[in-house]
């Protein structure tokens, strides 16, 4: 092993996670959103998902006062939607594609979603347990959607060193 | 979108992520693990992880009563190690493979480990927080191991659907 005591950075990049986008929309009715490898879920009984969240972020608190948010597991066409979520120049672009669905309905109860994505969860945050620089929302699902059967086809995004992976066509 | 309600385990199915052996040790020196695809990262300051561990699991107990676990990221030449993790009629075999180090150290200060895994993060757990069916054991990172390099040329293990999934040779 590597004997220079390497980093928990260092470590994770090692490792293979899947990539969601995590939506929610403020009190006046506009959407936010960040990329995250760091989404699970916890516990089938109730059904519920943990996402964590730099306080830095802009969707914390958004989250932190709406208690709503939606997770969307990209698959791998998906990619290009990430870019717009990690410039902060580019935050005008974020739900411009049209594989947004819901961005802008202020009344309605959806948040924004892609419908083409590999799983969306939508799910109300029950506890907030802030933890050095991030805090840990759990948060109960309310409605899962998964694609049609043409979009289920499609592989799911996986990172892995600070980019994309491909997995091999066979076992898609 | 499947307009019959699906649920989040059959959500969870079309995700990728990375699975890991979780080990520990009890007070008499015994080892003790799960395998996990529910493990991340919360924090880099402090360094921190977060594993989610069923509360029926033989592991709850032992991370409860001693706050220590080592994570150990898979490669995907270990998955063999993997059924012995999922069946209780085999929980002589877990620990029998040579691919272990510090099995048997009741000394030692090492838990059980895979020096040839992915990522290997020994650490001391920091909060537990229960939820459902689960606690979720928030842990500080005190060292981390890498692969020697040819190890680290094997790919992850990456799981999809319940099975394993390779990853393209050009992405490795």
């Amino acid at each position: 092993m590597n004997q220079s005591s390497p980093g928990l950075k260092e470590a994770m990049r090692n490792v293979p996670s899947s990539v969601a986008l995590v939506t929610s929309r403020d009190e006046q009715g506009q959407p936010h959103g960040m990329a995250a490898s760091t989404v699970i879920s916890v516990s089938v009984d109730p059904p519920s998902m943990l996402v964590a969240v730099n306080r830095t972020a802009g969707l914390y608190p958004v989250v932190q006062a709406t208690k709503q948010l939606c997770i969307n597991f990209l698959a791998q066409h998906q990619e290009h939607l990430l870019e717009a979520f990690s410039r902060s120049d580019m935050r005008a672009q974020r739900f411009t594609s049209p594989d947004w669905a819901d961005v802008h309905s202020p009344n309605s109860r959806r948040l924004p979603w892609l419908p083409c994505a590999r799983a969306v969860v939508f799910a109300e945050v029950d506890q907030a347990v802030p933890y050095g620089t991030h805090t840990l929302f759990i948060a109960r699902v309310q409605e899962v959607a998964l694609p049609k059967e043409d979009a289920a086809q499609r592989p799911p995004l996986v990172w892995l060193g600070g980019r994309s992976a491909s997995l091999a066509p066979a076992t898609v």
